[in-house]
């Protein structure tokens, strides 16, 4: 079924079907090479990317799309609040921004991070939700405050090309960090975890670093990696900051991915979204492993953007 | 009859020729897609851009023709100085610049923003016609330190949409802002509603914010709001700094537009080129009534710029 | 032969059949426009770029190629140490930046300039070689610590174009400079000259400002500029920076190419790869010159970029 929007694991009919499309793309690409002829893919980001902005621009080329990718990281500052008196530092209103890039393009994807220090604009999903709102045309995430939705499609993709046996058991597991990092990219894990129902999640993670609930709800968490490693067939290794002590860190350089903790699994494979701080995330070892699928993942991001940009509902 | 440049109103024939390009562009994007097969155009912006960047980019894909677009905003310092000695700021002469880029393209667009500090310098367009000069392809301005020519086409293109009478009255008004802005779309929106000689042009300022007069011949300039909405079919708001007092500003808040003063007009449709704030320069209720007609100048852009990039004279 | 990269003059078969390949692009510039269907060349710029930028873009887009290019100047630091702990400064390692891009590009294009402190590192060119090390795809020098080769190629093409006797005199002469440069360009004429063997070279410069030897074998070094412009044919004029005082530069505005020097030559083409400081590299009237080349050099670097891109080993 064509989608209106794309900004979570709930604007999907049918994960599997979207696998099984990202897999047709993986193996032809250039075969609905004129679907988005005379088409318009606007790519906004108010964050940097690499891989987020190079798979999008690929799997919207490969589908005939034009692409456009805007960096509005520099400064374009956007007005959220209704009713504002605009005499500050804002000089656009999201009305007339979303309104006016829906008058160029057929799909518009949008990037934006979360503060990391109000909570509840973050949680609300202010910028991603504004633009929906106003937008006349459908919104793909490319990251928001909360998700990072074709990350994790294209985590599932990459787990069932390496599933061989039902229900495997895959660990969400916290890593350390030296930055304070948004929650997005776990959250989403798990919410497209739980939502395709292939999978056994546990989620690992220290005290205090629990994500929220409404992600992980239908997942086990636990607080010790040995206990949540042991049988694990895919750990999956991310740092997040604190979402009840929102934004806060912790040095914790034990919870580092090495080998002493994969030989706990069921010879498991190791992902990334990427970027990774080795030696602080994960060792060397562990991630030159052959078990690492992290460039595997970065792979399927171009699969996973073409599958869905090639479902959204155009005019 | 093809454009060696697109500078002003005064590089063109006949702009009912040109709104009916962009309107038969309009309804058919792809419909002259192979004019630009082999050729390149590049947009050059020494400021930032997001309605001209992708509109202008836009409509040269609609063309058929390779876009490259060049961020020069970071600070490729260039010396526009014949004889000058380099050895300070300035890395390459325009000559050369103009030079090197005109190897690259077939169409040549630049945007360049006036210093308001420098009015001679800002009035003689400098960096557009050294451009020109220099360049041995067509240049089309994206918005000179004096004129903003494709959003004064794009709005000739809109105002032909929603004019429903001869002569509709055109009013031209100030409005108020927080920074020290341009006279660039103000004194380009007075020459072409003058040149297109189709509507009865008033403006209206506060005193001593008269645009320059080459740019008002034509039109009349009242110093009350009241006066010039009075029997408006179309109120045109934008703010601009001092032309006399060159570059200075004024808080004057009671010059925005607000529904009581669009009570005065004919039913008015409201244009602004975007971005605008809300609330200083118009009223939400304004801005958001069925009469506003700033989205569609936004989308309009993309067609005025198809319709000028597909007249120039290229190779 | 096909390339498996191209980094210096050393990766090319035979320069003649090189310079061949680009002037047929140059006459026909889309005659091979299938010859990257389906393919992508990613640009990876890590210093700022006008001419390589945009002509290689060009030159990609001409071959059919989707090209997409990354400005990571504005600080995406990567780890080149083997064995770091990731907790500082740099977010990625280049294992996985090579390794990443080259699941998305059929071709890598990297542009890395040298620190000018780091004499080891820069000679070692450890950016370029460690891309080249991880990456899977070839990999094409933008210009790299040492060298410029595309730039080397467009000018082997501009001479070709213009040298009507055997063995022309060939003089790559310093120039001065207010700022520190990099060694590259003249590194790597000097390679591609002696490398080409078409040509006599002569290198003229200061005392002190010697290129390594590993570049210069071949050629003739004096340090006067009226000795070595006696009888050339083609004078080309780049400043460096100090090899053996690495980095260091000095103030010796006799250095300048003027009228009165090109007179001691045999008419001599007046060449430089642009951006160029005018009257402190080279006079106005020496650059505007009839025999000036340096515009036709700009345009060769497509044809150049063309040829090159064309002859790389993709999958």
């Amino acid at each position: 079924m064509p989608m209106k929007q794309f900004l979570s694991a709930h604007d999907v009919d049918s994960i599997d079907d979207l696998i099984d499309l990202a897999r047709r793309h993986k193996r032809k690409p250039r075969n609905l090479e004129d679907l988005g002829y005379g088409k318009t893919i606007i790519n906004l980001f108010f964050n940097p990317s690499l891989r987020t902005r190079i798979s999008t621009e690929k799997a919207g080329l490969n589908l005939g799309f034009d692409v456009i990718t805007y960096d509005a990281s520099g400064g374009w500052n956007i007005e959220f609040e209704t009713g504002a008196v605009m005499n500050l530092d804002t000089a656009e209103h999201v009305r007339e921004a979303a309104g006016v890039l829906s008058q160029y393009c057929d799909i518009l994807c949008v990037r934006s991070f979360p503060s990391l220090t109000d909570k509840e604009a973050d949680y609300a999903d202010r910028v991603m939700k504004s633009f929906v709102q106003y937008a006349t045309v459908p919104v793909v995430s490319l990251e928001s405050a909360t998700r990072h939705p074709l990350q994790s499609l294209a985590d599932c993709l990459t787990i069932s090309e390496h599933s061989h046996r039902p229900r495997p058991k895959v660990v969400l597991t916290w890593a350390p960090h030296p930055r304070r990092l948004p929650q997005a990219v776990a959250n989403s894990f798990a919410e497209w975890m739980v939502e395709w129902d292939k999978v056994d999640l546990t989620i690992c993670n220290p005290e205090g670093f629990d994500l929220a609930p409404e992600f992980t709800a239908g997942a086990q968490v636990v607080h010790h990696q040995a206990e949540a490693f042991r049988g694990a067939d895919f750990i999956y290794a991310k740092n997040w900051s604190s979402y009840d002590d929102y934004g806060a860190t912790a040095s914790l350089p034990d919870w580092i991915i090495d080998e002493s903790k994969m030989a706990l699994t069921n010879n498991a494979y190791f992902m990334h979204c990427l970027p990774v701080r080795r030696n602080v995330v994960v060792t060397d070892g562990v991630i030159e492993s052959p078990r690492s699928l992290v460039l595997q993942q970065a792979n399927n991001r171009t699969w996973a953007a073409q599958a869905v940009l090639g479902r959204m509902q155009t005019k």
